[in-house]
């Protein structure tokens, strides 16, 4: 058990944003120890950590994350379904073209087939996804976009991605104890969400440029560059 | 052989941005009929579509966009630096703390230490990546922030993930069929890194949920939500 003085200087955040947290609902109060005192233990460090990677990393708004963190502590909420909200919450979101009347008519039309399109890909690889998963919407518009500049894309094009994705998305899942604590397990989840995420965009620029150097490079004068 | 007001109406732009790209030299003037008028071929248009994928998608700054058709125009550059020019002018990039003399030390210390990793990482795994690739700062900061929140980067962790980029980055290299135009192949090159990032992204989102589902779903009463 730790005062909140320690609190602040373990989990790095003010005594202010702690106090703060606790007022929101995001944190637990302590167990109090005097009128105007209260000490904290390793669940309450745990949960602020979660907090303020929710915060910093997932840049969620404070109504998001009460959600979440009362999806923690209701163990009715699976370990399915808390997943889901957390990810869920995390953006980028889209806003579907097809339902704001002011959009162009073939935008619209254009938005429609592309989530169907989506919408079969899904169910021809047979995954277990909501119908109103934000990533559905995501990758509609990709696809929005890829074929407006031309480029169609067709379920052959997307299998590299699909196998790809699956098979980082296993590891993931994999690497979540099943006895984890539920706090730990959302932390991970969105970790690998947000930030592996962006490793995984970073190494598929590096990859991109290696194999441009083994196709290209032995023509090429500024390979060393 | 076409006028602007066709070339405008096939490639979607307004005869105003047209005439716009010509003055800033991202488009080659077309060949003179008259005082006051000029026609334009499909090597224009296969132009125009790069600069506006090149301003829409890459979201890149008109001096950028020049110094990369210069190089398209160049037959001296190689494709290998082609694609390098343009993959390293696409965001986003990352100032590193440790070159910010105002930024904290402790921070500019995690910083060196994931840049020298990063740098680790690659020669370990034989990339041929050059020292100043920006994808080695955007995967530095991804290990800053990954420690910051208490989890270790290891090679170990990283595996499955270079695994998946490489194998995506292999398939679209093999895409670029070797006697095509340089003004298609840096397009391609483009839309892979950019949208097909976003692809790869929300597939990962994706399967996330499918995976989750698969292991955690039974228990779940809210799995069906």
């Amino acid at each position: 058990m730790v005062k909140i003085s320690e609190l602040s200087d373990r989990s790095g955040l003010t005594i202010q944003t702690i106090k703060f947290y606790i007022r929101e609902g995001l944190l637990p109060k302590g167990a109090a120890t005097g009128a105007t005192r209260a000490e904290y233990d390793e669940r309450h460090l745990d949960r602020l950590r979660l907090v303020r990677a929710l915060r910093e990393v997932g840049d969620l708004p404070v109504a998001a994350i009460r959600r979440i963190v009362a999806a923690v502590d209701d163990d009715d909420v699976g370990m399915h379904r808390l997943f889901g909200i957390t990810q869920y919450a995390i953006g980028p979101h889209v806003d579907p073209p097809d339902q704001d009347p002011g959009a162009p008519e073939d935008l619209a039309a254009q938005w429609r087939t592309a989530r169907q399109d989506v919408d079969a890909l899904i169910c021809e690889l047979g995954w277990r996804v909501t119908a109103r998963a934000p990533a559905r919407d995501l990758l509609a518009q990709t696809f929005v976009a890829l074929r407006r500049l031309g480029f169609p894309v067709t379920l052959a094009d997307l299998l590299p991605y699909t196998r790809a994705a699956a098979a980082v998305a296993e590891h993931e899942i994999g690497m979540v104890a099943a006895d984890a604590p539920r706090t730990r397990a959302v932390h991970a989840m969105l970790v690998s969400t947000v930030l592996y995420e962006q490793v995984l965009t970073a190494l598929h620029r590096l990859a991109q440029e290696d194999l441009s150097a083994r196709r290209f490079g032995a023509d090429d004068p500024g390979e060393t560059n």
